[in-house]
């Protein structure tokens, strides 16, 4: 048995709908499918999640929003109508979805939004079972609830309850195509909350998981999981297969072609993920699984991500003062503040986080908390950093991959702020200024990547070649 | 003003001293002088220090340790016979010592220990101060109470007063030369308390910040500091100039010259510190200073330590819980480890902690804690590690720094187990194997300091070169 997860736009249109379902068709094994919302048909386009955000939210604000209503009535009815599904099964989609966005039911603001995000897979997955049974397959809708998923009471942010595995398992037993709506579940009291954003992934994941799938498909508008951004570099290499690792150390600086959270369940269930084009369907995709030979390709990726800066803290023998770091951590603690970071020298240590955490005010009141409360000789603050990384299982295997790596950046001009390798053996990563970055990824894609005579400049994709200079 | 101040080889017998008076008599600038405990003559002897050791130990245990004692007093009869003092001050000086070492005087053992040790340092100061007379200078000894060196009541571990600096200033005011005894002062109970040990470095340093000296003169029995062990490297260059921060790091990564909390006085107080030699005093020496222009040589110094160990730990989304790393600190705060450095990934961090804090039962207690409080996903730790360190102040300027020292490494096979750069601005820091870190310093010694074709075989010293494979 397959779980396969189709994304938004994947589901955008009556067109993209057909082709799901024939890819779902084409395998006896995909039995269970779970469905986004339908998303963007062309770059303007408004995603069906956020018609219905909007929607709830003038409802909240004013107590009617019948045209945002429509406009979502409009995306759902121009898609039955083109899959042929008629009047009847348009009229009850309409009808359920109604009763959904006009009707708040005592709910409190936060559940109502909830219940108005969720009813875009809700309806997508009954129509996509409706279609099925119309092309005379055995399929059917099932509503999380009945299913089981149950989730944590946090509105907009549910994560699944460990007891959600066992009564899930029983999807294995349905005759037929089972269709699910991605996004959401149900607390313990009964109430629907919706997972983060982008959450379908996180369905797909737990079900997989619950029903032991020999695969969790993960269909999306690309062929697979590329070495480095697309929108950076040209037509970039292919990733064949890859560690659940990896991805995850990928996924944290900027790669974002699958949900943080959604690998878990797979990852703990050691079911092996493929990322997948419905676009081009028997291009065979990413394969993501728990490991791999290494003698292929000892890099699996390089990635980038902007936004960070760095808290320098010096004291003179630091070093020998026991709880001096814990200390410090504390003070990132109190203030609420997650760190990513902390390398160190003899007596001094810097703290890197996300710049969003830093508020000027807690900055301000974070400089004077470590002379004051720490007794630091020195703290200062460094902006706009970026954190490029290098991932790959095989990496710390092989004597001279950092030296590769610093020697074409130091080539490329790129200066380092910070490296830290050390514990992950998956990856490295170097602290570079912002405006730095696009081009040690450059550099580094064209060391460990680039087909030889290649120039940096020939590898640059149409839409960067204009901003970065190399 | 200056403050010289001579260590156990410079005072080891009366030809050393003489060597020292010239020294001191040549400059009527050094008139705040300031002597350890005579040291070894050759390989085999036995410090003075240590004699007093022995000798204390006995008497505390057995209340007799005739033979140690005079063990103590042949080595300084032979001196003051050598230097021709007299029957009269070979009386007196023996007198002052048998009152320490034969008589307890209601003193704890370790006060008792620590007043014997100090006799060491005090009974070559009144020799020297009389040799000096003896030569026509105007000349005296001073005893730290008088003087005012006040110290925390830390036995065998004292640290300087900051009231104590006031009382010091007043040593400017007095005519001749003063012969100040090393390594001890007094509490405010008027007990003697030691430094740590080799702590007449810092009685030197203390005494230049509290006059305020143009320079803190500190006379060894090498010409310089060397850019790297010279037991490991033959001949390796000298070190003209370095700054505080510099020889900071490099005395935590094994380099010895100099007592590690002796800089801090001198540092605080902006007194340059020269590195002389009593053996050959119109070498220039090295200076320790403020600042350096960068110019002139980017890298300072290479150091290596081994007895590191690494302590991993993994969890899935660790990155993302708030505390994580306070909890991990905290655990090793508890269990009363100072820790060095902390290096991570995303969802992994090492901590890096000197061999000997982590005994067999702690790193079993730790290990366990880890699953237990933090619900780790792996633990491993990795013993036998060593720290290599670059330092230099230019270093972090120049580009390619990095590069340069990791093709180095990888061209001599060394695997990196750790980077650890980003903080410090003065150092970078390669985690690495016990067992090749010789071949990393020698790699790094060859790339920064290696003259155009010389081979690492031929760098190595005759005491390293059966023992290094290169």
């Amino acid at each position: 048995m397959k779980v396969a997860k189709f994304g938004g736009t994947s589901l955008a249109n009556a067109e993209q709908i057909k082709k799901v379902c024939s890819i779902v068709m084409a395998d006896r094994d995909r039995r269970l499918v779970v469905v986004s919302a339908p998303g963007k048909r062309h770059k303007e386009d408004t995603k069906v999640t956020d018609l219905l955000i909007s929607c709830a939210n003038r409802f909240l604000q004013q107590q009617q929003a019948e045209e945002e209503k429509q406009a979502v009535f409009a995306r759902y009815e121009e898609i039955i109508a083109e899959l042929g599904l008629g009047e009847a099964v348009a009229e009850q989609i309409k009808s359920e979805l109604d009763d959904v966005l006009s009707n708040r039911q005592g709910l409190s603001a936060e559940r109502f939004m909830d219940a108005a995000k969720a009813a875009g897979e809700d309806t997508c997955a009954k129509i996509v079972a409706h279609y099925l049974r119309s092309l005379g397959e055995e399929a059917s809708y099932v509503n999380p609830q009945d299913a089981g998923m149950l989730v944590s009471d946090e509105a907009g942010n549910a994560h699944v309850l460990p007891e959600a595995y066992a009564k899930l398992a029983s999807l294995r037993e349905r005759s037929g195509i089972t269709v699910f709506p991605g996004f959401f579940g149900y607390a313990k009291s009964g109430e629907l909350v919706t997972f983060s954003r982008g959450g379908s992934d996180i369905t797909g994941s737990i079900l997989a998981a619950a029903v032991t799938a020999e695969v969790y498909e993960n269909f999306t508008d690309v062929d697979s999981v590329y070495v480095v951004n697309p929108n950076l570099i040209a037509n970039p290499k292919e990733v064949k297969e890859i560690t659940y690792r990896e991805m995850r150390e990928l996924s944290y600086s900027g790669f974002s072609v699958f949900h943080e959270e959604a690998l878990i369940p797979a990852y703990e269930a050691d079911i092996p993920v493929c990322i997948k084009n419905t676009n081009n369907p028997s291009a065979p995709g990413t394969m993501i699984v728990a490991e791999r030979p290494f003698a292929t390709n000892r890099v699996s990726g390089i990635a980038s991500d902007s936004g960070f800066c760095s808290i320098y803290v010096s004291k003179y023998l630091m070093n020998k003062e026991i709880g001096f770091g814990r200390k410090l951590l504390q003070i990132f603690e109190e203030e609420g503040i997650s760190y990513e970071h902390t390398p160190s020298g003899i007596d001094n240590i810097s703290v890197i986080l996300r710049e969003k955490d830093l508020t000027e005010e807690k900055e301000k009141r974070i400089i004077e908390r470590m002379f004051r409360e720490l007794g630091a000789d020195d703290v200062a603050v460094q902006h706009s950093l970026a954190l490029v990384m290098i991932v790959g299982e095989g990496m710390r295997q092989s004597v001279g991959t950092t030296a590769r790596a610093t020697t074409a950046l130091a080539a490329a001009k790129v200066n380092l702020e910070m490296i830290n390798q050390g514990s992950s053996e998956v990856s490295m990563m170097f602290g570079v200024k912002a405006a730095e970055a696009d081009r040690a990824v450059i550099a580094l894609y064209q060391e460990f990547f680039g087909d030889e005579g290649e120039t940096a400049a020939e590898l640059l994709a149409a839409s960067s070649a204009a901003s970065v200079t190399v």
